[in-house]
């Protein structure tokens, strides 16, 4: 069947005059100017700077018919009721990790709030949208990401989180208790899926693989899942100068093997496999390392192949144990499923990607976004402009003008045709 | 030509009824106890446990005709004149490692109570023999090994010691002022060579391969050569899991080629490599490393064979950046070049260790030694034991007591050769 967008004539051309992505760039500099400076964002979840984003944000709804309140989690929502309680979801996060990038979440944010005042001035929609502003996307404190998606789901283990420390030795639950969050009662931030039809998001890619391919948008067509293992590889710790070659077990000869097995796994399978971090004990340059941890991370959008990654992984890892004497131990760290999107949304965000930048193009989101908690019980799709270099969660981080206008047009596309979709009986 | 030494018969019976290794051993337990604990030995360098070890050695040589005193370097000296003032000096050091093993210098320096013992029974000797008690050979609080026996030797640089701080904030020139050493005078203690014709040193091996042979003891060939470097592998740090692996300049796994690629150097070369300290930047598993910084650590008893292996270590760490797409950055830490021990002390030595254990098994020590030092300037050699299980610097580091007896056994019978070849005009 043929559905023709809200707005859009049947030949795809926008008459949109209200949804201005110029507004939506400049609403991001603004930001970037009250809560960023020379060294990058300073929008850490749970800090002043961050409270200030928000106040940002309220700022900007001033104008707007709309409902604003927190929930349990601490996420804000944005309420614009339509004439149905079928409701759909668009957002992302204003927190930024320290010394952060002006696009990572507020992008989303941003284009929200656009999205809104372009609905608003259109009359009643015909279903009600709602903007969120996710608590503690990153996770840049405590550790623990998601934070406000993952409750609203109910995939957020309130007892685990309760224990988290920050550097300097606060506790999450007393932190996120000051502003107005008790760990106790987070589970009520669920009812905020109720009517909920559809989740849409759109974020910056953080990733060179657009930027290569000279493109400036495309379809997410889901978040990979990963594997986060540590990988333990003991031998025997021994004196650089007086242990022969031929008696050493030597741990860090074993996880080198490893790295490059691993590596091997990944482009094999074309996943992403890393080895980020590395510790040598007794760590001195006159000792032979004992024992040597790394910390490991795999990702996929395919179940099956990230399973079979994973059990290449564990054998990996033993065959560099026994080559150099050694033995090796696993200890879990984190673990989430790949998160395919929706076909009837990803049906949709094609089109508008076709009809903003003229390509099919797709690609499989290498990071975690608030969209892959959402996956797991709403319908969702994101779309991702470019970024330069690649870079994310650096002050560096930054996305030309104008694939940022074409990424905001192709969201704002695609949310209307997800709003044709719920009215149609079909989400 | 032959020698007779000193009280052995022409077949080499000994005739020593006065040089009692027993009693070198009771001495060491007897320190150990006074000095140690169930955590090992605490004569760290410098510190009130120190003191007493050497409180101890004082105490043992109050029934003997020595001379004793310090010298500017807070060496401790014990002089036996002889009928020559030619001298020869053997020594070792009290001061361990934290939590250190019981014999690790000890050894040397108990064993050369019990030569001045013996030799002061027999009467006048005919060269004088001292024996030093070496300041702070391990340098475990401040990083400087071989602290006295290189100002003896004029080898420390004396500045750069004065820059030297420990874990707490102190200043090594200040800790050693409360010890009498003042560093802007130390070279006052190279004078204490002077009419030095050999040094001789016995030390337990720190090693696994008198074990590993079924041997007890052996003549030990020289000291190793050391080529310490940083080598820094710099590629682009980027996202664990939106940079595609083909994309990746991954410093990590230049450093995994790299290590493996040092690992076959000293395999090849028939000596000893190690990486003993990895660090990645940004170190967390959502991150690509953009930057491995390793110590590397290589030791040959040939200067040629040391050369080539560095000149090869720099190549394999060039192939192992451009593999990654890195770079590759070197930082001097430490070199000391081989330091083989003299041919006429090393026949002597194979003569006692032959006579004591039956065998011309000789090693060189992969670890360095108050001896890498004198070697410098005087004809030198060594005596090692065995060592269980290769262990050195922890509680566990033993010898079976016969071990230790064979040891001082032959080290005193070298001595004796030592000081016919002196007497006799060969040293």
């Amino acid at each position: 069947m043929t559905i023709t967008p809200i707005g859009l004539t049947d030949s795809g051309a926008s008459t949109f005059g209200q949804y201005d992505p110029a507004r939506v760039v400049a609403s991001l500099r603004e930001l970037a100017s009250r809560t960023g400076g020379p060294e990058g964002s300073r929008r850490l979840c749970w800090t002043p700077d961050w409270l200030e984003a928000r106040a940002f944000l309220r700022e900007s709804l001033t104008t707007l018919p709309v409902e604003v309140d927190t929930d349990e989690a601490g996420n804000v929502w944005v309420y614009l009721r339509g004439a149905s309680t079928d409701t759909i979801v668009v957002g992302s996060h204003l927190d930024s990790v320290p010394k952060g990038g002006w696009l990572d979440g507020a992008l989303g944010v941003m284009a929200g709030v656009e999205l809104l005042r372009s609905l608003a001035a259109e009359g009643t929609p015909p279903v009600t949208v709602a903007l969120v502003d996710w608590a503690d996307e990153e996770g840049a404190r405590f550790g623990r990401s998601l934070f406000g998606s993952a409750a609203v789901v109910g995939s957020l283990d309130a007892v685990a989180a309760a224990e988290l420390v920050d550097k300097e030795g606060n506790h999450l639950d007393q932190v996120v208790g000051e502003h107005g969050v008790d760990l106790t009662k987070i589970d009520g931030a669920r009812t905020r899926l109720r009517d909920v039809k559809a989740y849409l998001e759109v974020h910056i890619e953080q990733g060179p693989v657009l930027e290569a391919r000279g493109l400036g948008i495309c379809t997410v067509t889901g978040t990979k899942g990963i594997e986060r293992e540590r990988v333990i590889f003991r031998g025997q710790a021994a004196h650089s100068g007086t242990m022969p070659m031929e008696m050493r077990r030597d741990s860090f000869l074993a996880a080198s093997r490893f790295a490059l097995a691993l590596a091997d796994i990944g482009r094999r399978h074309d996943g992403v496999t890393t080895v980020g971090h590395v510790q040598c004990w007794p760590g001195v340059v006159t000792a032979v390392p004992g024992e040597t941890r790394v910390a490991m991370d795999m990702r996929h959008i395919s179940h099956e192949a990230l399973a079979q990654m994973f059990s290449e992984m564990r054998q990996a890892a033993a065959d560099a144990a026994i080559a150099e004497g050694c033995t090796v131990d696993f200890e879990h760290i984190f673990r989430i499923p790949p998160m395919p999107f929706d076909p009837r949304l990803l049906a949709a965000a094609r089109t508008s990607v076709r009809e903003v930048e003229g390509h099919d193009v797709e690609l499989p989101s290498g990071a975690l976004h608030d969209a892959s908690e959402m996956a797991r019980e709403v319908p969702t799709v994101m779309i991702f402009s470019s970024s330069i270099a690649g870079l994310s969660h650096t002050k560096e981080e930054d996305t030309p003008d104008e694939h940022l206008h074409m990424a905001v047009d192709a969201f704002n596309r695609t949310v209307r045709r997800a709003i044709d979709l719920v009215v149609a009986g079909e989400l």
